[in-house]
């Protein structure tokens, strides 16, 4: 099943020779690896996907997770692959030698985790949200908070979530009330009430570790009064042993999609006795959990890519075998004489399909980007280097937590189509792609959300340094592409875009000069979908001028094919997505002014 | 409940004012109606689907047909409603007097239908694929077949089907191998399989009628050798009785959504014992099946309109009473003592708000246009006229078969990310929308197909008659708009879109010209949504004209709110949707060609 739901080619490709994972490991962090061992890890990572994962991933989207007995009841693998995620150092993968980590680059874990995500994404989120929560208690928290927790999660025995939404506050941070109480011990008393806690509960692991957001009493209004706590289901006493911590699930959210993924309501302190122990400062909450962030919005672009190569992967191998219909003949008919064609031979299939091609594996190549950026701020040697890197993945986070999510979703929806009819039916699995991806532009910050980040705080930030950056970064690979005669008109094209939303800020920076954020940021959404395909036909050119220069070596490492076809799918790229900057930068310069309220309410 | 799923007002607006539904009673076809029973029509339906369909809609996704013991197993809805639908008149309306019916006008049939779609869209198929089926018989078939099926039919006893598609054969009517063996008798022996058969079996029903394409043994390849035939799955006896007639219920598909709504596969002939009645002439049953199918894809079209525009308002409703977040303040920042805004408040819901708006109520808008067509055709009072509206329903056929299923599922996608994490929890009805919607873009034709037919045969019959007859009719529109201050401006933009269209055609011509068809339709998607783009901009400049001659008339029917509205939506719809018109012009006219199958494989 080498290529059913993931291209490992491709997936190497992008990381070893497009993003260069080599050049990392003369890092000192990661001076214990090499390419051999990093490539064996990835492989042994497929290898489990293809024996743990893959094969239950239509059961647990027909037997989802449900809420029993004050507890949820998850398909039995959950615990095998959180069990064995911790055997195989994929939870700690990327933690520090002294926390029990392995320093494998962040880049290699996010390549690992993402052929887990094609193969199966209901899985995956457990011992992430594991990671990302043991993460931000070596990060910030006590050593004896470390020594309590870390070991046990960092071998999945234990699980772990981030608890920040509540119901009356949705994605507005500022409103929530979930409340933490001084004790005389070492401990606060939590009470509040936690909704869309993904892994939130399950009946096998015999403890969850919440990373809670709250408020201490007396703290600031808004989001400089938010802690964090470390709130267990099972608080650990002193022998060992284990004391429910009046942490109660309350419900399991059933979803349209990832419904193996379970998603819960937990209360917390019902009976006076739920206890939470602060990591870091007090009123620091907010911000040290979005220092995490960066990493989970990385996780989300990564899933949803992973979601449209594995529903890509599908669509290819069914137009590669389905015989439908006939080319057209010189008189504009068909001759049913004929053998049937398979649908691959039909320029619209193959729109479908290369579109798929263009989303999947452009998007990869943004997630390992950003996964770069993390590793190389996370090891920079010097101030610049890790300022330059620090802004330019300042830039690409809301991107890369996006553009898969959106574009993404719109692939699959392209892959189900490819289908026909049967694209629909529960049968095949294109619908269930359908149905999992479409929470990628909800949680961990809307496809909104992120756009009002990428417009409003990132383009401004440093008086727009991250831009310049990113532009120059950009600028390289274009001047690179300008001296080959097949690729420097893309290049141009590029260049002309890149100028063009220097225009469309141009235009709008003067509203948040003015004070009118309102206006400045109505159209973020828009801006978002510009910038993404300024970047990805950035990354399509840049792996376009790596496969002109391969293609024609002798000892080029994959076949003439595998490269020509990289330069197909960016000029697919620029015929068909790229143009669309055209129509976004005429709505983004448009001065009708027709969504921002005013006395009269048309909208009924 | 009076605008929780449908916003009545809009509806007969559209009807009534926009398409001026009452110049049609003048015709003598319908000269018993007048606007009061029309609409007391209309209200009974709303009525009606207010009380048996939009209660059921969540229960009948939770608990899907299924199959079971040889027939299909569906919620006991299906027959009360086809039963109610009998009764109230529902599918015999457009009929003539002879045949059962009501001469009801077909758009006053479809706006009623309208709403059926909108309560719930797993029920009304069932009464209109009777309706369809029983104007197979009325149409082609002879008084025996009428006087046996008809009026069961009419009246919601026996139900009705039309059998198409095959296994081996798809989308690819001319493959189709069912055969039919002639007898001594006046029946032909059938035997053959058909797949996605929607109402196919049901346990409720003592007969189901099924309209089946064949071909009679000797019979020419290719769609030229194809014949239509009634095929009963019980077949009725001199007496009356029924006698089964070897029609196997085989398998149900199950489906991502409209589970309600059975899908079947059917076996004809598994004993020897298939009896089916040829309607009409020997191999012309394509022709005749083609002539039903206007019909049935603008009910596609109209069902997919209503879905989206139950999905808005519910979307409208959630937004009007959710607090989230604060508007941004003039130095940029919120501040959490302010009470929260309704998330309607917000520039970027209201985006996602009035998008929906323009999609929705332009699709209805397209749907009471196709059907006025219609009308006009079937009671045309000159052979100008028949020819002229004739032509102008075969070109927009296609679009609006396409639009409403394409731009409404992504106006549904819209509504549910207002809901946010709400809207993919099965709690919420967005997400069930939102997998009922996707099943338009395939069923009667995918959009591809329908591309393909109105780039192919539409744009090109009578020597582009029809597309000179449409650009006629959205340049009356344009020179009305002209004439005013506040809207010159759009009709000016309008104007040059149409152009622009001529410009695409003049580019892509000479390929069909030059036998190279291929190259002719590989785009033939982008141009759909270019036309589609350019008929809807139509449509709304239109409702703008009418609503800006009435907004400031003392005795206007709606209130000033309501006609703004659409002035307003129309606005929006120039702003953020017709640019798109640029950029899929600037892809159709490329010269990059990266569709079409040469000697090597890139899509790998």
């Amino acid at each position: 099943m080498s290529k059913k739901y993931v291209d490992l080619e491709t997936l190497k490709y992008i990381l070893y020779d497009i993003h260069k994972l080599e050049d990392l490991l003369t890092r000192e962090r990661f001076q214990d690896h090499d390419m051999e061992s990093l490539n064996l890890f990835i492989d042994s990572v497929k290898e489990f996907s293809d024996r743990e994962l893959y094969p239950y991933f239509q059961e647990m989207d027909a037997t989802p997770a449900y809420h029993k007995d004050g507890t949820v009841i998850v398909h039995e693998q959950v615990y095998k692959v959180m069990l064995q995620s911790g055997e195989l150092g994929i939870i700690a993968a990327a933690f520090d030698y002294e926390d029990g980590g392995l320093q494998i680059p962040f880049s290699a874990l996010q390549a690992a985790v993402y052929i887990m995500d094609a193969a199966n994404n209901h899985l995956p989120g457990y011992p992430s949200l594991t990671q990302g929560a043991a993460e931000l208690i070596t990060e910030f928290g006590s050593q004896v908070l470390k020594d309590t927790y870390v070991s046990k999660m960092l071998s999945g025995v234990w699980g772990g979530t981030m608890c920040l939404t509540e119901p009356q506050a949705g994605s507005s941070l500022s409103d929530i009330v979930t409340r933490a109480t001084p004790t005389a011990n070492d401990f606060y008393k939590i009470t509040g009430q936690k909704i869309f806690i993904s892994g939130g509960d399950n009946q096998f692991s015999e403890n969850i570790i919440h990373l809670v957001l709250a408020r201490i009493e007396g703290a600031p209004k808004g989001t400089k009064g938010i802690s964090l706590f470390v709130v267990p289901k099972n608080r650990p006493k002193e022998d060992g042993s284990l004391e429910y911590n009046d942490v109660m699930t309350v419900a399991d959210f059933q979803k349209m999609g990832q419904r193996g993924y379970c998603t819960t309501h937990l209360g917390f302190g019902d009976k006076d006795d739920c206890r939470g122990w602060l990591v870091g400062e007090e009123h620091k909450g907010l911000a040290q959990m979005f220092l995490m962030m960066n990493g989970a919005r990385i996780a989300v672009g990564r899933g949803a890519a992973a979601i449209a190569m594995a529903a890509y992967r599908t669509s290819l191998q069914y137009a590669n075998e389905r015989p439908q219909g006939r080319k057209l003949s010189a008189d504009g008919k068909k001759n049913p004489s004929e053998k049937q064609s398979l649908i691959i031979e039909h320029p619209d299939v193959r729109r479908m399909l290369l579109l798929q091609k263009a989303i999947v594996e452009g998007s990869l190549s943004l997630v390992m980007l950003a996964s770069k950026y993390q590793d190389i701020v996370a090891t920079a040697t010097s101030k610049e280097e890790k300022e330059k890197y620090h802004l330019l993945l300042e830039m690409i986070i809301p991107i890369v937590k996006t553009y898969p999510s959106e574009a993404g979703a719109e692939s699959v929806d392209n892959g189900l189509q490819v289908l026909g009819g049967y694209g629909f039916c529960t049968d095949f699995t294109l619908q269930q792609y359908y149905r999992d991806i479409r929470i990628s532009a909800l949680y961990e910050g809307t496809t909104g959300i992120q756009s009002q980040d990428l417009l409003g705080r990132k383009v401004t930030m440093h008086n727009g340094k991250g831009l310049e950056l990113l532009a120059t970064e950009i600028m390289q690979t274009i001047m690179v592409a300008s001296k080959d005669d097949e690729l420097k008109g893309y290049a141009a094209i590029l260049g002309d875009k890149l100028k063009l939303s220097q225009k469309v800020i141009g235009k709008l920076m003067p509203f948040a000069m003015k004070g009118n954020y309102e206006r400045y940021l109505s159209d973020a959404n828009l801006f978002m979908e510009y910038m993404s395909i300024v970047v990805l036909g950035w990354l399509w050119l840049e792996m376009a001028v790596d496969a002109k220069k391969e293609v024609g070596n002798a000892d080029r490492k994959y076949s003439e094919t595998f490269y020509e076809s990289k330069i197909h799918t960016m000029k697919f790229y620029f015929k068909y997505e790229v143009p669309k900057t055209n129509s976004l930068a005429e709505s983004l310069m448009s001065d009708e002014v027709v969504t921002i309220k005013n006395d009269k309410e048309y909208i009924i």
